[in-house]
């Protein structure tokens, strides 16, 4: 596992390779893959060009936001299909295997089972291209009972209910974006986690949630750097994670307002407080930045 | 909903028809059926005197337990199938609409995916057959998580995963057994249960669980009687259910030593007991027994 | 059924208006739509006008060839199915609810399999869009066997073969293009268009071929008028498709030298000559042009 | 290839041992499996017990005939399907992995789809199991015209359509049973043949059609032992299968009456004209019985 930087995550804007700049003076082992900016720099200098950028700063590639409207009509949802063969010939080529996307657990239109029916065969179709290009495809669970409540139909919200989903796509390369702090706001267990395969694992996200809230009560956008307050275990996340074999990217994506601030104000500032909660966290779960 | 006997459930060791005697004395507003028992009786009188014990005493139906052996080798499993287009046939001439079965969240041999595939197949032949007759399936999640964490793969175990499940078996006509022992040690929500839509239930099992135990420590086999201790909220489950638009059987499995031990000695009794107790969470829920 | 015009068919080149004129001047009933052409018009002056192009000169509507790229790339393939949502809620505006391709019934780099593999993905992806737009579509088998001897891999090629891989799609909605003259060298018999439904039929081609050539040795591009050789049992043919009901467009499509070059020396007239070889196997048909 | 004989196609009434014998003493090089004798004869003195019987003959295994009911009803085809693990395994553990059925192109109840469904669903179980214990499994169409044209709905019928068929069933173990008579009746064409690959063919039936009856009008039970009339090419045909790879049985099986009487009176004579007519159309293809 390494120490990933999304600069978007903690409200960081900024171009691409100056992300990467960031990410190797706060200490990071890797960095997401920003595959708009990415194509632009390899067809005008080349795809080792853009390579040069994660070697010469000794960064690891993250993963890659999956860029395909999977969310709309089939209109716009074929339409950009028919460009993920070339983004995902790309990745491949910057040896960049994760790509993964968040699904919400909710749905005002449609009932559980179109949902499933609809997400189960565009996940197939994305998943099947994804696969002849060698990624992983990570899913992302949304876990808190208040951003579903309000909505007419369920769908899948927990851990438990994701893996079955993606047994269901049935392609062999789709696991979770596992997120702590959906893992926790869904509360699954520790044990639960233990039973996880390194395939099952295709990008992780940590955070930490404020004290004193119960937990059917915590609110998505609201959550607190890693170890910030201990609520959510994530020396123990760590090491079980590192137990099973995961050895990719862990991103902090706090959506924290004072440190949107301090991003603002001081970006380099914002990474090396987002670098060193990751440190802490690490430390708790024995591990080592590789 | 009715207040359901299933005396098997309850530690009374009978015959069928004692079964609808003692439903009938203690109150209850209906019975399962027992199948074996019920073609035996049907084979020597018909149908209809079958039915009559059940339109005499004034009881609904229940369910029927899926007799099906989906469990084992592929060949125990079809020889068995074989027989579950006669027993749907007699299931549908008695009325008896909802059959049902538990599945477990965990696997010493099969990975998840292993399972998943395996499971869906066997349910979806099963679930094409009963669908001919015009039955419900009623798929039973296990919660508690000291029941799966001795064992090395994972598999459903959460209200999500197995509504995620039921999607991918795809036939329409399954949903759950809805236990609210094992909604509750999985941590699922009552906001959860609102989205569930009457097609979703197809049996309902209540119970209560042990006061001051951790719900993540809680033990399969050790519950208590509805509403005797008030750590699974039965009045607001049932509830919802009836909003939701459920009016099938509820029926009371407490895996419970003490009520055990009357009905060894008092079977009647031991019906009394349980009718008592979802009598009290009836009106919790400010129902009455239909 | 109608005898209907397909310009292109028969070696015109014209616009679309051109080709509707040349249709009600020669005494076509229906003439196919030209989707592309009748979209900018649609632009300009609405839906309406395009139907008014029909109703004034007592035309019904033919089919619309199917634009989608479902031969290319998964890149090329996916893009041009986003356009088809909006193409075919034209064509259903427009009342035009038949479309059709041709598929050849070999390759030289995809295995039985592996055809059959992407063309059900691919055309059942299509078949769903169209169906959700009340379409249905008809799939052509290419049936001489001088055509595919060359090549390296078989596969679909016959009606029988065609119906089957109609039943793997699975959709409902698709079904035959059925075309006299593969039906001809693929040597299928009277009997087995009897047994075609109504839905099995969504477009029908005729033409005739030489005679004196064995069935075996006919080439694809080297046809007859209808009735000009009497080889292929038009009216029977007719007279049967009457039989099971399909009462849609009858194209002619003779890939045939002598009327291409009528056809470039004077429009009307090879639009005239076709509507008569119609008129002659209508007549032996017992059919008369709706 | 080798020459094989299934004593009960050609009309001979013995048991599985007499047919052995007759076998090497008529010189072909191996006979079919009789699943039900070898497993009565496996219980009472081992497998080993069986394999003597064809390695001191100095043959080859055949095939067995699946003996699964796939044509009755739910119940009863699961119920046979329950024994086929342990048929599949003793075939297996004999070394015979080649099992075969027939298909009809036509039924009055089942529609084609419906056909197809209930085929499929039920082929796919079938073949799942066979796979397992790595057998093959091959279809065989059946290609008169006069047999399906009294029937209500059509199915498939063609080696194109069969083909499709094993397609459909997607299991990788499913080809053809190839009888020649139905590839002739069906009218396909040699060339067609040789874009079969060796796993496409999982057994092989060969015979002759009577001369001088227009190949539309051949009834299906009225044909002729091989080379008898040369209508059917079937020297041509073992050429060809011999240069796309098959190596397996070649079984005569003639239906016919001249054949039948002298089984009656004469088994050896019978096994021996047989013999005859394969080594006859053998030479003409430039084979060796092997």
């Amino acid at each position: 596992m390494y120490k990933n930087l999304s600069p978007g995550a903690i409200g960081i804007r900024c171009g691409f390779v100056e992300g990467l700049d960031l990410a190797q003076k706060a200490g990071f082992g890797g960095a997401d893959l920003n595959l708009g900016e990415a194509q632009k720099l390899a067809d005008e200098k080349g795809v080792d060009a853009v390579l040069q950028l994660y070697t010469e700063r000794g960064l690891e590639m993250g993963g890659w936001g999956l860029p395909t409207d999977w969310r709309g009509t089939d209109a716009a949802f074929f339409e950009s299909l028919g460009k993920l063969p070339a983004q995902a010939k790309l990745a491949n080529e910057l040896g960049c295997f994760r790509t993964m996307t968040w699904m919400v657990g909710w749905s005002d239109d449609l009932t559980r089972k179109e949902h499933f029916d609809q997400n189960v065969r565009r996940f197939r179709l994305i998943a099947e291209i994804l696969r002849e290009y060698g990624h992983s495809f990570g899913l992302e669970f949304i876990g808190p009972r208040t951003s579903r409540a309000p909505h007419m139909y369920g769908f899948v919200y927990t851990m438990d209910g994701m893996l079955t989903l993606c047994c269901a796509i049935g392609t062999g390369n789709v696991g979770l974006l596992f997120d702590v702090w959906h893992w926790y706001t869904a509360q699954s267990t520790l044990d639960d986690v233990r039973k996880l395969t390194a395939e099952d694992v295709v990008y992780v996200h940590i955070n930490d949630a404020p004290a004193g809230v119960n937990v059917l009560d915590q609110i998505d956008n609201q959550r607190c750097l890693p170890g910030e307050t201990g609520v959510i275990p994530n020396g123990d996340l760590l090491r079980i994670l590192n137990e099973i074999g995961y050895d990719g990217p862990v991103t902090v994506e706090p959506f924290n307002q004072p440190l949107r601030e301090i991003a603002e104000r001081d970006p380099l500032e914002a990474a090396r407080v987002t670098s060193r909660s990751l440190d802490k966290v690490f430390a708790e779960g024995g591990l080592q930045n590789r």
